[in-house]
């Protein structure tokens, strides 16, 4: 695989120095236009040590304006960091639109040097990659531009190359043990390499191998291949802009047509019986009961650092927030936190619209509430179309990579899905614009949302269908009465707890 | 002082009852108001081990909606935290304008704690309180709520109070060995309390004694105090707004004679040999040998980790991205990073003004260079009349004693003002707009702020004068020279970090 990036390239200086100026000049101006566009571009180094990483993004940086760079690197996770889950880390230092992000030793760091140590297997190797895979698209798809650069040298010329290194008052700092060590496991550190380039190269993110030993060379392959990229990525998502208003045109069209034909499709939610209601004792019992477990639970939880994400859906007036009160009574208030979810501010719309909801991880042993989630994505933007059908399509497995990511953690996760009935809504609609301390909660949306109720009955339907799994499944809440459905609520989370806290005996 | 809550208030369970529903409905109603007001809420709770700190937070939060407060509660810093000044943690955590943050073990903690086991003096405490002290009042002037609960138990009420804990199965995991320890210190948490009081109840931010012994009755009155308090400031606030409205006026009528009678003045500016200049030989030379040494020294001080913090002001066109640019050069990219300052963001404007610096403190050992900072307030701000008189005023102060945190710390801070004369920044201006791909920074705004140059140079002055501390000095850079300016730059920071890093050698 690397047979083209050790044909000893080079760059005389004189040829460097007459492309230098304009090719300087325009990655400036190609910044100054990247302000103004809406992806951000993030671009990532790895390869062999000694092949120039460092000193290329140097190099980037000193060329461009590096106000508008954000470069990182990653060492050993902080305390705040390995709490959560592994990729918070990655998604809380992304570059916001029209920003570059310049990543060394990212995401690719641990499988290639836990599989060259012979610390993962091949199979897990690839299991890794899967989810460096899925990052990358996620990213992707929502219009980041990805490019990634394998800098290359010979075995023979990363010897070279560190003992130079070496020889260099100024830059012997650089050449570290590890640099040995890993020069001596050439072949393991080639071989992982080449499995990772295989399995990651995808056209929304493929590799460049450069070959790393002229620094004029490498220097311009790479800046070249920049400026090209974010060129033709900006002249692509230009054309990509103006097909999108087209077909949501042509959509809008379609549309009243299938909205027509859904009313008649039957409905995980129509197979809910709706009619299921606790009275005011057996509510006061049972919810004393369950909060009482729920307490006990959440505090084992705690001391365990084992965290809880909770989400809450519903039709509008479905009672989330009185769920939600009842079951954060039993929980000290320094441990949860209840995040509402309205629409994102400017630094959340700068960003991938999942971000928003990763920088909300809480660290280990607490609670987090999610009044409205992401889940917005397949609900409200799909119904109002604020996103194109290919956007909220594809949510559907990000969002099940999202939560995987926190089940794989150790994160219990209940995602809660209210319901009641038309006529039930109806009915407290009007008691709340009757209520003077109600009426804040009413607005014309809600008048306008209810509309729409056949279209939002079929986005649950699907929602529940595409993004129940066995690890975290929806529980379908019958909210026709209050009472039932907040008690319903706090067991199925001390279930959970519980099914979590003695999963993790059995392990131990 | 805390005689008066040692009387064993009570309110019967009737009483109680018979109050509490218009109660809340009133604290939700508030609250919903509180939503679009223009400050933050911010509730403190200290006080004996006992006396119902968690569970008064806990109520507030049933009470009322927890998606509009944010409750926090300190452990031991995290490692992110500790490699930062000692508020940043607070910092981080305060609410938005329209929330409520409550606020357990705040920075009230340590200095209590601290002071009850001996481990600092008297003198030590109260120079901690000073520090509270100092903070709170920032945030009060912008605007900041602060409420401030005391709860209280008499020795003998505190022991009573623990056993029954012990007792209550549900509650006898709260009781933990520290608050017997502490109980049997009471005289001496008790003689630091009321040091603590004395010296941080001031108008802005009181303190109320609460008796703590019946929960009923210090829930009344606690609840009572957070509506009749956010009821009053948010009356006061519209007030004052309208009068700041009316001073705006008026001081605009007044602002043009002052401008006439500044320009005579002679200015610390005035002062500077504007001549000063370097041949390109010296300069290639110059900043060669600045830069090597800049190198190594950084590197040195992120071995120990002393961070940097660089701030550039400067004249528009004085070529602050020039000099910024030839001193990163020196730094590995991914040690430093470059904060451009502009407008502030959505979230950031609903924060202190200073939030929006301190969230981008860096970890121990990084380099952080602000391209324009928080001298906006006394610069910008006060010119363009964009804040009031007597902000600007006081951001003085606060801005001392933001840097003064982050010297304690041990972070390296450099402040340069780049000045250029008029006639050199007519020079600039021309050639920019001639050079095509320098247009994009010579905007309309600059030939605006050029009409104001007296304004401006007047501030510059009274700032350099005002804010230049021994601890954090100003350095004015003669820029009519670039090449001048970035020499001057770079060994300034270089001496800066070897001054730093040889008084730490000293010490150890």
């Amino acid at each position: 695989m690397f047979e083209a990036a050790e044909l000893g390239r080079k760059i005389s200086r004189e040829e460097f120095d007459a492309m230098a100026p304009a090719l300087r000049t325009e990655l400036l101006d190609l910044q100054q236009r990247l302000r103004e566009a809406d992806f951000p571009v993030v671009i990532l180094f790895a390869g062999v040590d000694g092949a120039g990483k460092n000193e290329t993004v140097n190099l980037l940086n000193e060329w461009m304006d590096p106000r508008w760079i954000v470069t990182r690197a990653y060492g050993d996770p902080s305390d705040e960091e390995s709490e959560r889950p592994e990729y918070w880390r990655f998604w809380r230092d992304l570059p916001p639109k029209g920003k570059i992000g310049l990543f060394l030793s990212s995401w690719y760091h641990h499988p290639l040097v836990d599989h060259a140590y012979g610390r993962i297997t091949t199979a897990e190797l690839d299991e890794q990659l899967e989810r460096v895979e899925a990052f990358e698209k996620t990213l992707a798809d929502e219009g980041a531009l990805i490019i990634k650069f394998w800098m290359h040298l010979s075995e023979k010329g990363q010897k070279k190359r560190l003992k130079t290194l070496e020889k260099d008052p100024f830059n012997s700092w650089q050449v570290t043990e590890a640099d040995w060590r890993h020069w001596e496991m050439y072949p393991k550190f080639i071989a992982a390499a080449e499995r990772i380039i295989m399995h990651t190269s995808r056209g929304n993110a493929p590799w460049q191998i450069v070959e790393g030993a002229d620094t004029r060379y490498r220097s311009a392959v790479v800046l070249n291949a920049v400026k090209d990229a974010i060129t033709t990525h900006m002249e692509a998502r230009e054309t990509a802009k103006s097909v999108a208003a087209q077909n949501k045109a042509k959509n809008k069209a379609k549309k009243s047509d299938k909205s027509a034909a859904l009313a008649s499709q039957p409905s995980i939610l129509s197979a809910l019986d709706m009619t299921q209601s606790l009275t005011k004792e057996q509510y006061t019992q049972e919810l004393q009961e369950q909060r009482a477990r729920l307490a006990k639970l959440y505090r084992k939880a705690k001391d365990k650092g084992v965290s809880t994400v909770l989400v809450f859906e519903g039709s509008d007036a479905a009672g989330k927030g009185g769920a939600i009160r009842r079951l954060t009574a039993s929980l000290n208030a320094r441990d949860y936190q209840v995040i509402p979810v309205a629409a994102p501010t400017e630094e959340e719309r700068a960003q991938h619209y999942l971000w928003r909801f990763w920088r909300y991880m809480a660290r280990a042993g607490r609670v987090t509430v999610f009044d409205r989630s992401w889940y917005g994505r397949v609900l409200v933007e799909r119904v109002e179309g604020f996103c194109s059908e290919e956007a909220w399509r594809r949510a559907y497995h990000e969002i099940c990579d999202f939560e995987e990511q926190m089940v794989a953690h150790g994160i219990v996760l209940c995602k809660f899905w209210l319901h009641i009935t038309e006529a039930e809504q109806l009915l407290r609609f009007n008691t709340r614009s009757e209520i003077e301390y109600k009426k804040w909660k009413l607005t014309d949306e809600d008048w306008r949302n209810r509309e729409k109720w056949g279209e939002y009955e079929h986005a649950v339907n699907e929602m529940v269908e595409r993004t129940s799994t066995s690890n975290a499944p929806w529980t379908l809440i019958e909210a026709n009465s209050k009472l039932f459905a907040r008690v319903k609520v706090v067991r199925t989370v001390a279930d959970a707890l519980e099914a979590a806290l003695s999963k993790g005996k059995k392990k131990a």
